[in-house]
C-alpha cells in the first residue's frame, strides 16, 4: 500500500485488478479527471498503453486489437464529450460482439446537475449497447469496498468475454486531488491505520480476485441426433458462414461437419473459414455472391446450417430468403442473425461444439460426391477461371480487392472497410489455404473508425497487417494515422480513391442528379498525399495490378506504414463489375 | 402530392414542416436509408444544406450555426454508428442549451435485433441530452398520420427553441424503396385514391402546422420587491455574468442593471457582455481572474447577482465560494450552474426582463460612485496598464489571445477552444466597445469539434469570423477543415501550436514525469503546414506579435480561409503568465 490518497488508491486498485486478471492493454486519452487510472495504468508493468489523442480513433484502435487478439482492451478517457466519443465503437462492439472494458472518468456526485465545468450525465451513457454498467462508488479506504471494487472490476472484465463478448462500461468519480501527491490537507488523505494495511481488498490475490470459469452451451444427445436426422434427410444441404471475428466454427470443426456432410461451405470472407488448410480439404465457396445470381435455374437448397452474423452478399441472403428449406441458426447466444425471416430454427450452442458433434451423428459419408456439391464444386472453378484473368487485367476496384487478397503473405491479416471494399473482397477474394484473417467492422457496418481498427488489429498480431479501404474512410478516420507514431505500429494502407461514396453507384439514387453528386457521391477532391506527410508515413501511387502487388509486398516485408493509392473511377468500376457478373450470367 | 412513394411522401412533409416553422439551415452527412430526408432537403428552395462527410464534424458544425444563429439546425444521418457521432455535440448543446433538431434515419421496426445491415438500437440514443425524443411511425398516406407527422415535427422544433433550448431527437425509420422512385410492384407505393389528395395533412399550412407561443418567466411585483430590498441594503454588490450564448442579459438591460445599481459587472469572455457600447457606461471588469487572486484584502461582495453558466475563471469562482454574501443566481430554466454550492437565492425568470425590473425597483442612485465601485474601476485600469504593455512584448500564449481580441474589427466573431485558449482570452481579452461576440463550447467543455463549429459558426453570420484554438483541439477536429471547400465559409484560424496539452503544466501531474510527457502533455510533433494542402486553405506561420496582428488583419480582410500558426512553448508560456501574475500581485 503506497498509494498517497483515496484516488490513487483506487485507480491502482482497479488497474492492479484489470491486469491480475488478465488485461495486457489499454488506450488512454489525456485528460485530468482521468489522471489516477492514466498514472496507474502507465505504471502497471503488465499492461501495454496506447496514448491517443483523439478518444474517437483510440476506442476504435482498441476495439480493432480486441477483435483480433479475442482478449479485452480497455479505454479510458476523462469526462464529459470524451466519452461520448467512444460512442460509435462501443456501438460496433456490441454488435460484432469485441470485449471492451471502457473506464470512463466522472467528476464526483455532488458536481451533478450544478453546471462544473466537463460535468455531463454519464450515466449508461451507451444505453443497452454494454453487456454491463456500473457506477463505481467514490474511492473509499475501506476493506470491504476495495474488495468490492476487486469483484466489480474483475466481473466486468470476464463479462467483456462472456457470451456474447462486448463491451462493458464502468464510470469512475473521483475528487481531487487526483495525482500520487500528499494530501497535507487531509483533503482526499487515507487514514493512517488504514495506511498500514495489508487487508485484502489492498492486496489483491494471486490472479483475478474472482476466477470466472465460463461454461459453453452443448445441444444434449437427443437434440444433435434430431438435427442429424433433418440434416441425413436433406439432399441439397449447405453450409453458411458468416461474419465472425473468428473462424466459426472452428476451422476443423467446420471441415469434419462438411466432409461428414458432404455439404458445400459458402463463406463469407469475414467468416474466418474463406482461406485455410482446410480449403484443399472442403468445398470452400467464394464466388457464389455472381454465380448464384446468374445461374436462374440454381435448385433451393433443402437444409441450411448457418454460423456467424448475417452474409455480406445480398445474392446469397435473398437466395437463402426465397429458399423452402430446412435453415439452422446457430449462435453460442441465441440471438437471431438472420433479417430474411426465413430461418425455421434456433440453435443456441456453441458453433465448434455443435459442428463437432453434429458430424459425429450424421450418416457417414459414402465417399461420393452428390450432383448438388459437384455443382458447387465446379461453380467455383469456372466462376475463377472466369474471373481471374480479369483480375490480371485493367484495375478496377474489385481487381484491386482480389488482387490484394491474393498477395497476402502467409499469415497475414487484412482488415477492410465497409461499402465497396468488403463487398469487392466478397465477390472478388478467391478462397485460399493460406491462413488469412479477415476482419471488418461489420457489426454496425459504419464507415467510421477503420484506420484505427486496423491499426489497432496490427497492435495485437506479429503478422503483416494490410488495410484495404475506400476514400471517405481514409477520410472519416484520418486522426487514426497518428497511431502509426505514437502506437509503434505497422501497416499496409490500400486505399482506393474513387473520390466519393462509389456504392452510391449501385442505388437507385445513382439517377436523380441532383442531389446524387452532392448529396450522396459527395467528390471531396481531396489530395490525400499530403497525409503522408503530416503522419510522417509512405505515401505511393499506383496504377496497374503489377504495381499494387509489388507496391503491397514491398511494404509488408519492410518495416514503417506505407499508404498505397489506386484511383479509380466508381461509376467505371460499377460498369466494370456488371459487365463481369454479365459474362458469368452467360457462362452459367 | 408528387411524392411518388411512401418514404419520399414521409421525407418531403417533414422538411416541408420543418421549412414551414422556420428551419432554415441542415447538415446532412451522406447515407442510403436517410435518402428520402436528403432528397427533400436538397429540394427544398428554403433550406440551405451543408453537406459533411463525417458526422461528428457535422454535428459541431450545426452546433456552432445555431449557437450563432440562435436558430435550429437540422442534423441528417443514416442509421448506425453515424448517429453515435453526432453524440458529442448533441451532449455540448444540451449543456450549453443550442437547439439542433437531429433527425436519425433507421431501419423498420422489422429489421430491428435481426442482424440487418447496419441496424442498431437507436431508441434513445442521447439518453436525456435530448429535450426531447420521439421515434416517428412508418411512412403511411393518410391524412391523420400526416397531421400527427406535422405536428410531431414542428413541436421538436418548437421545444428545441425552447426554455432552456437544445437538441430534440427525432428517430425516423423508413422502408425501401427510398428513392423518389415509381413502385410498379406496390410496394411502399401511396393508394391512387390518396395520390389525389389535398388533404391539410399533406399541404401543411401557410406557416407552422402549430403556431407555438413561448411564454417568458416574470417575476411578480412582490418578488421583484423583495430582491430589490436585499439589493438595496447591500454595500458591495456584483453583477456576475458567465457564459451564455448571446448577451446575458441583454446588453442594454444590463447596463440599466449596472448603473442603477451601482454594482461592477464583472464579465466572462464568452458572457457576451464584456464587449460592446455599454463598456464605455459602466464598470465592465475583465481582468478579475488576475487581480482577485492579487490583492489578499480584497474584501467579500455581500450581494451578487449571477447571470449565464459558471464562469471560466477559477479565481472569480473561488471569491465568490468564500464569500458571505446573498448570491442570486438567474436562470430562465431553473437551472443550478453553481457548482461551489454558494449561491442564496435562485431567481428563475428571463435574465433580460429580471434585470431590466429590477434596475427599476432599486433605490436610484445618487450619482457618486462607491469606494467598491471606484476599487473595480481603478483595479481594472491598473491592470490593463500592467498587462497591456506586456501583450505588445515578447509573444507568449497570452499576448496572442489578448492581441487576437485586441485585433478583431467590430462587428467580430470570435469561437475560442476549451483548455488554455479560454483561460486566456479570459486573463488577457480586455474589455472593449466594439461588437465582440466571443463563443465557445463551454457546455462540456471538450476539446473535440471546434474547428467545425467555429465555420459552422461562420455560416450563420456575415461578420467575420475568428477562431482561436491550441494544437489539440486543430487536430481533434481536422477533418472539420473539410467545410472550408464543400461549406463555402470563410474564416481566420489563429493556431497557438504548443506540440501538446499545455494545460497540463498548469496542473500537479506535471511533477510525475514519467507519466506526465508521454500520457498528459502528449507532444505529438505534427507539422500542420500540409494541412494548408490537404484543405486548400492558407497557412501561413508568425513569429511576433505585430506579425499575428497584420495576418489576422489581412486573413479577415480578404477572402478564404487562413490558418496563422504560432508556436509557442507550455512550460514557458505558463511561466511568462505567473511572472505577469506576480507582477499584478506586487502592484496590488
Amino acid at each position: 500500500m503506497t498509494a498517497p490518497n483515496l484516488a490513487t488508491l483506487w485507480g491502482e486498485t482497479i488497474v492492479d485488478e484489470l491486469a491480475a486478471s488478465g488485461l495486457d492493454a489499454v488506450c488512454v486519452a489525456p485528460g485530468s479527471r482521468s489522471t489516477p487510472l492514466t498514472v496507474a495504468f502507465a505504471d502497471h508493468p503488465d499492461v501495454r498503453v496506447f496514448s491517443h489523442l483523439d478518444e474517437r480513433s483510440a476506442a476504435f484502435f482498441a476495439l480493432g486489437r480486441s477483435r483480433k487478439t479475442g482478449e479485452p482492451t480497455a479505454l479510458v478517457c476523462t469526462s464529459g464529450t470524451a466519452a461520448a466519443n467512444f460512442h460509435p465503437a462501443v456501438i460496433e462492439a456490441d454488435r460484432s460482439r469485441v470485449p471492451l472494458v471502457v473506464l470512463t472518468a466522472d467528476r464526483p456526485a455532488e458536481l451533478r446537475d450544478s453546471g462544473a465545468n466537463q460535468t455531463v450525465d454519464q450515466t449508461k451513457l451507451y444505453g443497452d449497447a454494454v453487456r454491463s454498467y456500473r457506477c463505481l462508488p467514490e474511492p473509499a479506504a475501506e476493506d470491504r469496498r476495495l474488495r468490492s471494487l476487486r469483484t466489480t472490476v474483475c466481473r466486468a472484465l470476464a463479462t467483456s468475454t462472456g457470451t456474447p463478448p462486448g463491451p462493458v462500461h464502468l464510470n469512475v468519480p473521483v475528487a481531487k486531488p487526483l495525482e500520487p501527491t500528499d494530501t497535507p490537507d487531509g483533503v482526499g488523505s487515507i487514514p493512517e491505520s488504514f495506511a498500514a494495511s495489508d487487508s485484502l481488498g489492498v492486496t489483491g490475490r494471486d490472479g483475478p480476485f474472482v476466477a470466472t470459469s465460463q461454461g459453453q452451451l452443448r445441444l444434449s444427445d437427443r437434440e444433435l441426433a434430431r438435427v442429424a436426422s433433418e440434416i441425413d434427410d436433406a439432399d441439397r444441404g449447405l453450409i453458411v458462414a458468416g461474419p465472425s471475428n473468428r473462424p466459426t466454427p472452428a476451422r476443423e470443426a467446420l471441415a469434419t461437419l462438411a466432409g461428414a456432410t458432404g455439404f458445400p461451405v459458402l463463406a463469407d470472407p469475414l467468416s474466418g473459414v474463406r482461406f485455410g488448410d482446410h480449403v484443399s480439404d472442403v468445398t470452400v465457396c467464394g464466388g457464389y455472391d455472381s454465380y448464384l445470381d446468374a445461374a436462374g435455374d440454381w435448385p433451393d437448397p433443402d437444409a441450411v446450417i448457418r454460423f456467424g452474423a448475417s452474409p455480406t452478399s445480398k445474392t446469397l441472403r435473398r437466395y437463402l430468403r426465397d429458399a423452402d428449406a430446412r435453415q439452422f441458426v446457430v449462435d453460442p447466444a441465441g440471438a437471431w442473425r438472420e433479417a430474411a425471416f426465413t430461418a425455421t430454427d434456433l440453435v443456441t450452442a456453441d458453433p465448434t461444439g455443435f459442428a463437432g458433434g453434429l458430424a459425429a451423428r450424421v450418416a457417414a459419408d459414402d465417399g461420393t460426391e452428390t450432383d448438388w456439391t459437384k455443382r458447387f464444386a465446379r461453380a467455383e472453378r469456372s466462376y475463377w477461371d472466369l474471373v481471374g484473368p480479369e483480375l490480371d487485367g485493367t484495375l478496377f476496384e474489385g481487381s484491386v480487392a482480389g488482387r490484394v487478397v491474393e498477395a497476402l503473405p502467409d499469415p497475414a491479416t487484412l482488415y477492410v472497410s465497409n461499402s465497396m471494399p468488403v463487398r469487392d473482397v466478397d465477390r472478388f477474394g478467391r478462397p485460399r489455404t493460406a491462413d488469412l484473417s479477415i476482419l471488418g467492422n461489420r457489426g454496425a457496418s459504419g464507415i467510421d473508425g477503420i484506420t484505427s481498427s486496423a491499426l489497432g488489429a496490427a497492435s495485437g498480431t506479429d503478422d503483416p497487417l494490410v488495410l484495404l479501404l475506400g476514400d471517405l474512410a481514409y477520410y472519416h478516420d484520418m486522426n487514426g494515422l497518428l497511431a502509426v507514431a505514437r502506437c509503434a505500429v505497422d501497416a499496409t494502407v490500400v486505399l482506393v480513391n474513387n473520390d466519393g461514396g462509389g456504392i452510391f453507384h449501385k442505388l437507385p439514387i445513382e439517377s436523380f442528379d441532383p442531389p446524387f453528386t452532392d448529396q450522396f457521391k459527395t467528390p471531396h477532391g481531396l489530395d490525400f498525399e499530403s497525409t503522408g506527410d503530416l503522419y510522417d508515413v509512405g505515401f505511393e501511387r499506383v496504377a496497374d495490378g503489377d504495381a499494387l502487388v509489388d507496391a503491397v509486398s514491398s511494404s509488408v516485408g519492410s518495416a514503417g506504414t506505407q499508404v498505397i493509392e489506386v484511383t479509380t473511377d466508381a461509376a467505371e468500376s460499377h460498369r466494370h463489375r456488371e459487365r463481369l457478373h454479365e459474362r458469368v450470367c452467360e457462362a452459367f
